[in-house]
Parts: C-alpha cells; sequence; structure tokens
C-alpha cells in the first residue's frame, strides 16, 4: 500500500458509503475523442469496479480542454460519489488534470519534494537521465494525498469535492493497471466499509441466434437486483451473464446457481460452456476425456478451424492434423475428393464436404475428420451459391453429418461464423 | 445510399454548419458500463467524424436506463450540433434507445410496415425463420427518418431535436460501421458542405521494435499541427500515423507525401505497406506480381499462418495449400521430415523447420515453401527449449533460409508474433 497521507480520508467515519456507492469515470485525452486509440482503461475500470460490488453509471471522455474538464468533473460531482479520471498526469503541457482539480478543489498548486524524489527514482531504476520536464510531475495541489506510481513516473491523487472522491490515474494502461489494483482497490474496499460481493457467471452457447434465445429466458431478463440476467451476443455465439450481489459470496453463488439450472433446463444441448471455456476448449475437453483424435480439413476457412482449436493449451493430444486445401488439385491428390464429383457437384457442395471430411481422417487415422468447403468472398459467388454458402461435415467411425450454411459479411466475418459452425458440429457429435 | 424520407433534412437549407460542426458520441450499453467489452465504436466513430473535418468534443457512455440516457441526450443537444448513439436498438426490452428518443422529441412510436419489411427480408436473406420478438425493432418515432441496416435487422434513426442531430445505431460493430460509412458520412458531408479536409497516412513496418522506430523518427514525431506524426505499436509490428489538415485535400496530401519520403528513406526495409495493406496483403500482391505460388506447413503457429494468408480475397491464385503438421508422426508421414533429425535436433531446431518447408514446397508444387515449428506453451518448455522458442525456415527455387525467434507472451500473442515473423521471412524472401 502506497497511498500515503490519507489522514482526512479515514473510512470509518465514511458510514455515509457503507451500502451503496455510485462512480463514474472520466478519460481525458484528444487522442481518445480522435478515436487513434481505443479506450481500454474505461472497460478496466469499470470491471473492477464491479467485482468489487461499486455500479458505474457513466464514462465520459474529453480531450485536454481544462474548462471541458472542469465542467465534467462537476457534474460528475453532482451524481457520483466516486469519480475515477485517466490521462492527464503526464510532464506535458497537454497534460491539463492536476491544475484542473486544483482549480475546482480552490487549492494551490506546489512542488512536493516527496513526489520529486520518488518520479527522480522511477527513471533512476530505469537507468534513464532524469528529463526535466519530469519535474512538473511533481507539482501537486496542496495538502491532497498522491499515490504512488511504481510503474511509470505520474503519481496520482485522491481529491475531496463536495461529497466526491476524484482519484486521478495516469492514462498509460500497464501504469493505471498496477495503481487501481494495488492502491485504489484497497482504498475503496476500506471507503465502502466491507461491502457486499458481486458474482457472476457467463453460461456460452451457439446454434440459436440472439433473438431466440431471448425468448427463451424473457422472464429471467426481466429480473431485478440483486440478480440478474444480460444477453451478448457475438458471431455465431450468444452469453447469458449471470450477476448476483450479496453480502456473502456463497449467497451469491446459491442465487446464481439457481438461475443456471433454469437456463440449462431450457438451453441445454445449446450450451457448451461457461466464463472462459471457449468452444474450442470444450471440444478439447470432451476428445480428451473419451480419448478421440481429430484432423480437420479446411477449403474456405483457410486454416481457422485449426487454428482455433490449436490455440488450446494441450490440443497437441487431440489434434493431429489440419490441411488447408484450397485448390481443386490438392483436394484431389492429399484428400482424394473425387474430381468427378467436383466437376458434376461443384467443389462447394455437400459431397465435397464429405469426401474431405472421409479423406482427412483416413490421411490423419483420426477418430474424427472433419471438412469445410464454402465461398467466403467477397468474389467468387454465383446465383445458385452465393458468398456465405458453407459446406461442413464431420465423419466420425459411425456417423457422417453434414450441414449446410448462409452467412453475411465480410471475408473474415464469413469465415469466422463457418469455423464457429464447423465447431459446434463437432461438439453435438462426439 | 439507403437514407430514406429526409426530405425534411434538406442538406441546402444548413449554410448553419458549413464551417464548423461539434459532435459527440453517446454510447449504450449496461455491458459497457460493467466492463465487459471494450468501446471500440466511440474510437470507430470518431475516428470517422474526423476523417471528414468533423471534431468530436465529448464521449458519453451510460447504461440501458431510459432516464440517464435521456439526460445524455438532453445534456449533448446543448453542446454538440451531431449526436452519434450506439446501442439500444435490439429487439429485447433492455433496447431502449426508440423509446427514449420518441420520448425527447415527442413523437408516437408507430410499426412502419417498410421497416418490417427490410427487417423480415435480413432473415429470409439468411433462411432463418423470422423471431417474432424482432416485430419490435420495425417500431420507429413517428414522421422520423429511418436508416436502412443491410447488415443486421436493427433500423437506424435521424431525428431532430432543437438545433441538433440526433442520429442513432446499431451497437454490433459490423452494422455500426457499414451504416455509419454507407450512409451517415454522405449525409453528414453533405449537411456540412465542404470543410476542412482531414488527410491520414499510415505507414506500416515490422522487424524493428517500437523503441527504435521513435529513436529514428524522433523529430518527426514533435511535429506540430496542422501535419502531425503518431506513433503505434502491435505486437511484431510499428505503425507511423500521418495526419495533415488542409481547406484542400491537395494540400493536406502533399504535406503527408513530404513526411511519407522522409519515413521511408530512414526505414525502407522494413516498410511493408501502408493505410488498409497488412502483411499478407502486400505478400498476396508480390507473389501474384512474380507469379509464385506458396504453401505452409506449421506447427506451434496451428493454422494461423494459412489463415492469415486465406484472409486476403483472391489468395486462391497463389496460395495452394497449408498443412498443421501437430505430431511428429505427420511430419514425418505428410513431409518427410527424417526421424533421425527429430530424434537428434528434436523437433523444435533449425533442421525441422527446413526439412518442413522442404516437405511441403515439394507436396504442394509452390514456389515457395514455409515451415515453422517452436513451442507456444504455456507448457513444453525445457531449459534449453523454452516457451516462446520458434523456428521459421523459408525454401525457394534458389534459396534456403531461417530465422530462430525468442517470443514472449501468452499462447496466442506467441502464435501471433510467430506468424508475424514468418510472414515478415517470406516477404524478405520472394
Amino acid at each position: 500500500m502506497t497511498l500515503l497521507h490519507i489522514s482526512p480520508l479515514d473510512p470509518r467515519s465514511l458510514t455515509l458509503y457503507t451500502t451503496y456507492m455510485r462512480a463514474e469515470i472520466i478519460c481525458i485525452g484528444t487522442e481518445l475523442l480522435l478515436g487513434d486509440i481505443v479506450n481500454t482503461n474505461a472497460s478496466f475500470l469499470s470491471r473492477g469496479l464491479a467485482a468489487i460490488g461499486i455500479d458505474v453509471y457513466h464514462q465520459v471522455t474529453v480531450g485536454d480542454n481544462p474548462q471541458r474538464l472542469l465542467d465534467a468533473l462537476r457534474q460528475a460531482a453532482s451524481r457520483s460519489d466516486i469519480i475515477i479520471t485517466s490521462g492527464g498526469l503526464g510532464p506535458t503541457v497537454d497534460d491539463i488534470t492536476v491544475e484542473t482539480v486544483a482549480k475546482l478543489i480552490d487549492r494551490r498548486i506546489i512542488l512536493d519534494k516527496k513526489v520529486l524524489r520518488d518520479v527522480k527514482a522511477v527513471f533512476k531504476s530505469r537507468k534513464v537521465p532524469f528529463p526535466c520536464e519530469s519535474t512538473r510531475q511533481a507539482f501537486v495541489p496542496e495538502g491532497v494525498p498522491w499515490i504512488k506510481n511504481n510503474v511509470g513516473s505520474a503519481p496520482g491523487l485522491i481529491a475531496d469535492y463536495k461529497s466526491a472522491k476524484i482519484i486521478c490515474l495516469p492514462g498509460p494502461p500497464r501504469e493505471i493497471e498496477a495503481m487501481f489494483t494495488n492502491d485504489v482497490v484497497p482504498y475503496l474496499k476500506k471507503l465502502a466499509g466491507t461491502s457486499e460481493a458481486l458474482r457472476t457467471r457467463t453460461v456460452k452457447m451457439t446454434g440459436l441466434p440472439e433473438s431466440k434465445v431471448d425468448g427463451m429466458v424473457r422472464d429471467l431478463l426481466h429480473l431485478k437486483p440483486p440478480t440478474t440476467v444480460g444477453i451478448y451476443a457475438k458471431l455465431g455465439q450468444v452469453e447469458l451473464k449471470i450477476m448476483s450481489k450479496a453480502r456473502h459470496a456463497a449467497v451469491a453463488d446459491r442465487e446464481i446457481a439457481k438461475i443456471e439450472k433454469k437456463i440449462r433446463s431450457r438451453l441445454g444441448d445449446y450450451i457448451f460452456g461457461c466464463d472462459d471455456e471457449t468452444l474450442e476448449s470444450a471440444i478439447g475437453e470432451l476428445l480428451r476425456k473419451k480419448k478421440m483424435t481429430i484432423a480437420v480439413a479446411e477449403s474456405c476457412t483457410g486454416g481457422l478451424v485449426a487454428n482455433r482449436l490449436t490455440n488450446v493449451s494441450g490440443s497437441s493430444e487431440y489434434f493431429m492434423m489440419g490441411l488447408v486445401a484450397y485448390s481443386n488439385k490438392i483436394k484431389e491428390r492429399m484428400l482424394g475428393v473425387s474430381p468427378r464429383t467436383m466437376d458434376s457437384m461443384g467443389a462447394v457442395s455437400k459431397q465435397v464436404a464429405l469426401q474431405m471430411a472421409w479423406g482427412i481422417r483416413f490421411l490423419a487415422r483420426t477418430s474424427i475428420g472433419v471438412g469445410i468447403t464454402g465461398i467466403a468472398g467477397p468474389t467468387g459467388g454465383t446465383p445458385k451459391k452465393p458468398v456465405g454458402l458453407v459446406y461442413i461435415a464431420v465423419v466420425t467411425e459411425r456417423k457422417r453429418v453434414f450441414k449446410e450454411c448462409n452467412f453475411r459479411g465480410t471475408r473474415e466475418e464469413i469465415k469466422q461464423q463457418a469455423s464457429q459452425a464447423a465447431l459446434s458440429l463437432v461438439r453435438k457429435n462426439i
């Protein structure tokens, strides 16, 4: 804990907050307004606050403009208890956070020798000469507690304004992440008293569109706090996130388990996993359990299915071989796909997908063979076989199944959806 | 242009805006406030607005809460000319944008049969039965122009409120990107009249770390507006973005060309492309020009190199075959890698990479063969051959080159860096 001089903020006196605090995030930087960088700090801070049971109601981004930052801080203080700012603490004239906060809380800015020593120490530890510009980072509002930065040179601040706490953190993700985790989280936990536990569980499914899933769990989506369910859609995947808040984690977990049971009873077959599990890791788990192996012959997905399967650590146990057979010749020579079939049915056909699956299974001597052929676009489509048409086949010792799909989107989106459908078909037939 | 019913917004009457418009972005979604997803829409929209000379002064994020959205819209209208919202247009009860905008502008919500037809058409083209929940997406504020969504089912809206235009777009990135680019940009350009042009050019390079590139172009990074240079680093890739603002695009382009020339004179060999070009598309261009073909044998990258090469439209012209040879047996049987070499040198060795490259070139009968073997981790490393050790070989008719790399990071980061290094080695040896 490197938070210093916090005597005026003794959390024991702040019983006011023990039940409920609402937070707001203000990100500062013209580069964010230009869209040059994606704002990962906002999501990082939000996730971190949610994890300790503090709700974020607003995220606001302003440029390096003192007046607009001042307005944003005033507005935030009128509606939030905790304000966390990110950015604007660097050594350049563009960095306006310290001056603006000092103006807001009406304090002088002074050179703090302890801060200067810390800032210099950072450069020394990096064996970089101290740039005199960085002296600027040791100027802080008088009497305001500051937070040491062990990763970079900009210290953080904790200022009181009306009934709000303004916590200023630097912009670089490595720095904000370290300071938030090591200093701000313990500080907020104390401030909030022993607060509520927020627990979450994400149930993941594939094979149904979002609207269908929505219709099947509509009642759960209407649940009100402390236990709620949210629905999120990705390409070829829908996720239901159950959240529960309670004084004790065990109570929240029990609530979540009840809801999960309901979801499973309605959507059982479509669910492939929870939380960090992916479709490919779920398949890996199944294959390992059943001591089965897999090989994949891909045309339009171009190696994406193999790539996803091998993203799983330990996949070398069951993933034997992938073949990207882009040309008809390679399909014929390597996989034994019949040139007659390709002539009569076309390379994008159910028959070719089945022959590819059969061929790769034979070649790699695996329990499962997968064949994928289709048109990823944007060119190569015809009225009868449009861009997005994909055939997927799975061949096992006892089964031969196939699926015809019509996807829309860019080349990469069609590849992604086809890989999802292929993995989905594999999962159902292990 | 699929923007319909815009008669009340004839841009010719809006001379007010010809010199200057300020925009604000409001992103809607509790998942953003929970930090569950990173807000890429805000940066996409900001970048797009900057590109047409419209300044963004605020980005605001609120949850799926009608009152807070209403407040945000009111405040935005008090300070901005253009308000773009993202999200909250889906078919579920959480989707509150249409109702909230209707309340703000005091209009009834009606079922628009034309919109319903469009929404139904989207499902039909996907061969998915129309879910009755999606009827909700055809309810729009009466008399408000809507924007057709060709990618998904949620239509957009353009509402007038006081002196501001409120443009509502859906949340899924694919949808918002298509609608913003195809419909909103032409609309805003007309609305703004001809304003200042902002031109950009991104020069992309690989093979040098960011700090090295930074040192070589330090003077350019210090340039002040109207022409500036920014530096951005990704895994195995550094980009320099040149931006220039001028009354006429030609003037800005001339300034950019001057800077680009300087960059090229200093970093020539490391530069592989500009703007939308990727390393894989640059390779495609080179292969096509020289009428060469390529095949790839991958172990640790697991199909990622094939996947990246085939992300390029038209890659079937030069990409013949990819083989993911995970096990030693497959390396031996399919690629003819010598079991003696694998025994004595190990499967992760320069010799095996070369034999894999040679084997796949022979098998696929291509001009270029690529072999990649390494340890992606997190397990499988030894003191002598640690996680992140990767050997890459490229074999052409006249050359045999290889590279030894040591990467750090997660399994996926190591795969990504290895694929980047492999493509980089290919590019230098075409």
